[in-house]
């Protein structure tokens, strides 16, 4: 058997068993030299990256996904058959899925100062990779970095590959202010927007609540205003910033029924009789943050924290100038119960498109898992998203 | 003039202009020693209280007011005229208000561990009280405490005046689960009971957001293990804990009008260019917390914390049970856009009562500034609780 004809027959069984994972590739790029939004400089940026389907002969079915806080560039696909899990939007992506990848070259990049800076299938730099000028962690000492600051280290991957225009960007949560951005900055190279659970700005309300996470990192006295190591670690004041994350991105239904699970009771006599012992939901929450910990650094969640607070569409004083700039049709995905990204900041954002006549639509996703609905329930959505990559924005049918 | 005279007029005065503050004095209960409900013995507990209007002769016209987690028994009036602010309730106590003080005698009673422990017009034993047993302050040996302990604290002081049945009991948050509980564990006494943005129980979700607030607490290292004195109190943990429960007890629009005021922006120049340096919003939120931490303690806070977290309504491991026990009317007033103790919360106590034909009415507090509608926006339900406080529980016409 030749080995074209194995390919093709393995192919055909990835297309007809979708139990069968797809099994994709951590890729590398690295930026020698960078300039960020705020004007600083980053030397030997490194980028990872991965991709689904094939790139077409002339680079025009590209989709990028942008991915969410805590998330990274595994959108898809498991890099070993064994994995326990696929990539998180892994509904929605594979042969024959909404985001076909029989047809579309599927493409995600991993963040600067990505939260999972520990873990071997992310690439990224921020404050715990090595300044080349003083040889340790930068800390503190590494530039702010904002959400055009993402797009531009995914634009330099896709010029990488000879890429110059996209089918579609689409992101959830701080991956739909990377579409939003990429939009706006580079209408020109976006032909589709999907924001899912997302927001054309940060309100005051969410940049308080993005601040919250980041309080018990500094409180940690192991944080040491950011100068640690990975040994010396603020890990509980990185719990503590989780456990925020994991209950806000989530909505009561979940946790009560975890709770059922652990046959969670108010007067439970651990908690009664002692001030220091906790709640089995507490327990349950704090030990199941503890584990993502350890893969994650804390001075990256605050730079996550501050590149979201940092957001407002084109990245000036004004969210009707960054929305003006924006050509491609836009499709807001909100979930009905979101305590994080309300679904008011999809509906204004629509609202404000709609006023300037720009095609734009809004589906909410249902269901009673709050904003992660947005992850894990995407696969509500697939007819919507494929009925929207098929939206016509040739000249003759702009919009 | 005679002095009763001089009364008359003043009374008439005070009646006819509402702007002239009703003045209250604090007062002091003592109990030599009391016994919690885990068992643990407690002595010399020292407790303030307030009340408004004159109790009948025969001792009958007796409303209890509950207070809420950061509240205390200062629910009207002022202590002096130059207050800055009357008591928190003060929209609906007073003369010729919803709870008429013409008509009834109002007290209101600070929980033990009450929150502002430092406070001259707080009278409170928790653990920054001074253990007689070691003449320094409790700290993490003080007994865990509960909602059912804060019922019985109140019913010693009713006592002392010969109080022995309640025209009705009424609370916000905090102080609903106490009114629920008063209605469970002494229903003889009790004649009606109002819960304001409360919950007949902790579910596992709102137990894991009382944690968040205890978190940051345990992480300053001056907390210690709560071994601390008031010069060496955790501010730093108790400010960030206090941000949380600020936001929490808000709602996006009120929080984004504080914003607009500070022409709050998300790309604002201080944190784009310096990580330490924070968004206009958060300074806000961070200094009004700070001061309010000035009067308040840490451990204080943490006992509040597990209170309501071991709430259930009769203090057993079944609602039911609690629930069954009540014999008074029930009226409930969830806070529409309340994102602490959501409506669901008040629904289903109503109907768990409901389908037991229990008398309970709900009325939804609208407005747009989430759980704190049930202390700054209770005036809009005056003419509910004046209806329901007239409500007929004699024996030919029960419920």
């Amino acid at each position: 058997m030749t080995s074209t004809r194995i390919t093709t027959l393995l192919l055909l069984a990835l297309t007809a068993l979708p139990s069968w994972a797809m099994i994709v590739e951590k890729q590398k790029h690295v930026i020698p030299s960078f300039t960020l939004f705020n004007g600083a400089e980053l030397k030997n940026v490194q980028i990872g990256w991965e991709a689904y389907g094939e790139l077409n002969e002339d680079k025009s079915n590209a989709i990028l996904i942008n991915h969410y806080f805590t998330g990274s560039s595994h959108a898809a696909g498991k890099y070993a058959e064994s994995d326990p899990a696929p990539g998180y939007w892994d509904a929605i992506i594979g042969p024959g899925k909404a985001i076909d990848t029989n047809r579309f070259f599927v493409i995600s990049v991993d963040t600067l100062a990505n939260i999972n800076a520990y873990s071997s299938n992310v690439h990224t730099t921020g404050p715990a990779s090595v300044n080349p000028t003083t040889q340790t962690p930068y800390g503190l000492d590494f530039p702010v970095v904002t959400i055009r600051d993402f797009v531009n280290t995914q634009r330099a991957v896709l010029q990488s590959l000879g890429i110059k225009k996209l089918h579609a960007v689409i992101g959830a949560s701080m991956g739909s202010m990377q579409a939003i951005e990429w939009a706006s900055t580079y209408p020109d190279e976006v032909e589709r927007i999907v924001s899912v659970i997302g927001t054309g700005y940060m309100d005051a309300w969410s940049t308080v609540e993005l601040e919250q996470w980041a309080i018990p990192i500094r409180l940690d006295k192991q944080w040491n205003q950011g100068n640690y190591t990975r040994e010396t670690a603020p890990l509980d004041g990185l719990t503590a910033a989780l456990m925020q994350v994991t209950q806000i991105a989530l909505a009561p239904a979940f946790i009560n029924q975890i709770g059922e699970s652990l046959d969670y009771q108010p007067l439970e006599s651990g908690p009664l009789h002692d001030i220091r012992q906790k709640h089995s939901i507490v327990n349950w929450l704090h030990d199941r943050a503890r584990q993502r910990a350890s893969l994650m650094d804390a001075n990256h969640l605050l730079y996550l924290v501050r590149a979201c607070q940092l957001f407002i569409t084109g990245h000036s004083d004004s969210l009707e100038k960054g929305l003006s700039n924006i050509t491609a049709p836009v499709l807001l995905l909100p979930a009905e119960q979101d305590l994080l990204l309300m679904p008011y900041m999809s509906e204004l954002l629509a609202d404000e498109l709609a006023k300037r006549n720009h095609p734009v639509s809004l589906h909410t996703i249902e269901g009673d898992q709050g904003h992660l609905e947005g992850v894990t329930g995407i696969g509500k959505m697939a007819k919507t998203l494929s009925t929207f990559l098929n939206t016509d924005v040739s000249p003759e049918n702009p919009k």
